[in-house]
């Protein structure tokens, strides 16, 4: 085995960061997995799921409610404080969800699962993160089973965002986070670099579906968690912290760009679109 | 009534156009119209639907398919040729979608039809060749049917086109297409800036449901139809011809793109995602 590679998330659990996170559901992050998840589970009652990097959880949990009626969800994150929180969040949605998920910290890397150990295995803007994303997909196929597992993946491509009405300091915001984003290791362009990996990590072209997915913030609730969670970044996160310590923003820049989100969040016609890259892998 | 818009379809009719919007269906470019078709379809076995711009038609066709016992589209086009081939195509698929589909010469601008005469309106990828877009936006609305008929509109957006492999003369080819097409009066933005548009028509935002979605060309056989295009569009379509006349790019710098194009449908790893926006306007 070569040397672990170094276990970092890069954002940090701060609030500003997790808070956005809570938004996503499997119907708005993980729509292109759900087909493969009934059609797996009308075959076999106790499907058995791996989320990779899991993080707060509220994918998972709604992933729960697709599974067959024995199927089980086991939560991977390398931060014990934020399978806390998970477990926190699955058990408010009841024990119909919360008696399928168990959780354990595990590095992406290092999976310690047996060869073939779950039938799907799914990770939501986890290789984005990672130096050396290859590495964690093999994991990945690894762990999943041969003769029609899948192995599900969607990673977000910062290069793929669109604002309206159009305003220079939100892409300046988005060139300061992708920025920041480099600066801690992880991958800017995953988006349409998913399908590469997916290949570098032994999957053959014929057994990979790729396409893309969106994120659209544009509705007057989804606006104001959207908007809300960028200003929360900008006065508490660690992308201020970052962006100061690598001189990409000052003090004044920061408040121009808070005050554009303002804007936005108020505009009527705002919109947020935000493209991400999803593959299905079905390991032979 | 204002004087009518000048009408001319920017991109024209020559086959390096048409051809690869013949890959377009109702799942890869309408699959956002198909609850509401569906829905609307099941309380009225005689739903009206008007494909406004329908060009040459494949997906007017495989609407046709959601269609209630008795549901019928009119498809308009400003070109009674491409009207010709859209029928020809529709003929194609048979009795049971042909029977179903009739066509008319007719200006987005100026809908020859009453005030709610249909109860779907759908419009893909027409607004983006308009100079006005919000008029054209507005008389979709006054023949959609008050009391819950829908608009659905679908709009590209020529900044947000992913490439991969990463490739200086890809992303030249893409500002290209996008200077020639905002040169023929078009609108290079239109994805993000759809719901405006519609709000400018009259629309209230309560009453849109604005999100976005995309295409992918990755799969060997849609990197063939896409890159073969887009090349056939460099050896001999409008965009080559009007590139030159603008001064935007050398008979080089075409060579150079078609290499870099045959590189592309060649890599197995190689995907193009392209997002576009898309409204549903439900009329009260």
């Amino acid at each position: 085995m070569t040397a672990p590679q170094v276990e970092i998330y890069g954002p940090g659990y701060h609030p500003s960061q997790t808070k956005h996170h809570e938004w996503r559901t499997a119907e708005n992050s993980a729509a292109h997995l759900l087909p493969h998840l009934e059609r797996l589970g009308r075959a076999n009652p106790r499907l058995r799921v791996l989320d990779v990097g899991a993080g707060s959880g509220t994918i998972t949990a709604s992933l729960a409610r697709y599974l067959p009626s024995e199927g089980t969800i086991l939560a991977t994150d390398i931060s014990d404080d934020i399978l806390d929180r998970a477990r926190t969040h699955a058990e408010a949605q009841g024990p119909d969800v919360s008696r399928r998920i168990s959780f354990q910290r595990a590095s992406a890397y290092e999976l310690p699962f047996p060869d073939g150990a779950f039938d799907v295995v799914h990770a939501h803007q986890v290789l984005c993160h990672l130096a050396s994303p290859a590495d964690a997909v093999r994991e990945m196929l690894r762990v999943c089973a041969p003769g029609g597992g899948v192995v599900s993946l969607r990673e977000t491509d910062m290069g793929m965002w669109c604002f309206w009405p159009a305003r220079e300091e939100l892409e300046q915001f988005r060139q300061l986070a992708t920025d920041v984003m480099v600066a801690n290791g992880g991958q800017a362009e995953g988006g349409r670099r998913l399908l590469s990996w997916v290949l570098q990590a032994g999957a053959e072209r014929a057994d990979v579906e790729a396409g893309f997915g969106t994120w659209c913030y544009s509705a007057p609730q989804d606006r104001r968690a959207w908007g809300g969670s960028m200003i929360d970044r900008l006065r508490t996160g660690q992308m201020r912290d970052k962006g100061f310590d690598l001189g990409l923003v000052t003090e004044r820049g920061i408040e121009e760009m808070i005050r554009a989100w303002e804007d936005w969040m108020a505009a009527d016609d705002a919109t947020l679109g935000i493209m991400n890259g999803e593959v299905i892998v079905k390991k032979k």
